[in-house]
């Protein structure tokens, strides 16, 4: 049984972004030399997702002015008690539990087995720091 | 280690549709042989979902309702910026993040370790055209 | 390949309520003896989840208002459908996908692979009875 681990590091800019990462997982699966088996890939922090969806940019706007209605920015300790700690993140940690923390897809004859348009993404929620991303490979 | 892959497909007639695929998803594991592992099920449309809930025809109703308010449909440009592209869909992307891709199920002495009411459904959020659900067994 | 499963039941008095259960998935993967592989940690039940995020008393305050507010509770049959056939959690079934019904967790070295402020949480949405969480390591 085979295993690889890769870590990735973002600095996105600003609070919100998304970036594409499908060829870093596709390049683990190559490393890995994995035939058939699973990719895990999750944000390793609490404001951040890893999820499937479009590479559209029109779409990606969409997300956030969607994920900023259902979890609005508020870094006032009046509508989020998590604001009172001093951090100002709250609605980044709802965000994140919209779009998921992780993915787990599947390795078939050596490659991500992909629908027609499932690509990978990073989702930032609260930018403008270092954060990781887990990739974990595991198979034959 | 035992692998074991399956692709079906749907097409489900309207915008928004539920099929419990539970007997398929068993059917795969008792095809694969694995007596311990992990099923992966997964939509592979970005349009769509693989969950596990109730089989219970009025929450259906409830989730379509609810999802409609969280995310309405709007074929129109301006609401949406996805569907400045000619596409009319913007509203299954997201209703498909609140339901979710896919689901990891454990596999304990040859059947999906589930809860009492656990079964799997796919999601349907664009409907009209074929799409595919992916099957994954991976143990021994 | 190793595999190892562990059933956890909960009784949360109320109806919605956290709990850290962290340690207990940690303990999960000693026992396994695995060093290299994946912990899959989902709900049994379809009224409650399992997700990672941070240990913050006032951001699990947050967590319950947001929810609240996404999917009200309502006993009556006005609202939802479900709740014609006797029962009163059709929100909990919503908050639950919302929140998501299992993590899947790469085990590298013998450890959770953990970013630092990961933690997993059981959620319940519908308490005051007893309900079950998995827990299946996989690897070597």
């Amino acid at each position: 049984m085979k295993f690889h681990t890769e870590y990735l590091t973002f600095n996105v800019p600003g609070r919100v972004g998304f970036i594409n990462i499908t060829e870093k997982c596709e390049a683990a699966v190559a490393t890995s030399g994995v035939r058939e088996g699973m990719l895990l890939c999750n944000a390793m922090h609490i404001t951040a997702s890893v999820f499937i969806n479009d590479n559209e940019t029109g779409l990606h706007e969409d997300y956030k002015a969607w994920l900023e209605k259902l979890a609005p920015f508020d870094a006032s300790p009046e509508r989020y008690r998590h604001n009172r700690t001093g951090e100002d993140n709250a609605d980044a940690h709802m965000k994140r539990q919209i779009m998921g923390r992780e993915v787990v897809v599947a390795i078939t004859s050596g490659k991500l087995d992909f629908g027609p348009w499932e690509q990978i993404f990073y989702g930032e929620f609260d930018g403008g720091r270092n954060k990781r991303v887990l990739i974990k490979v595991i198979g034959e």
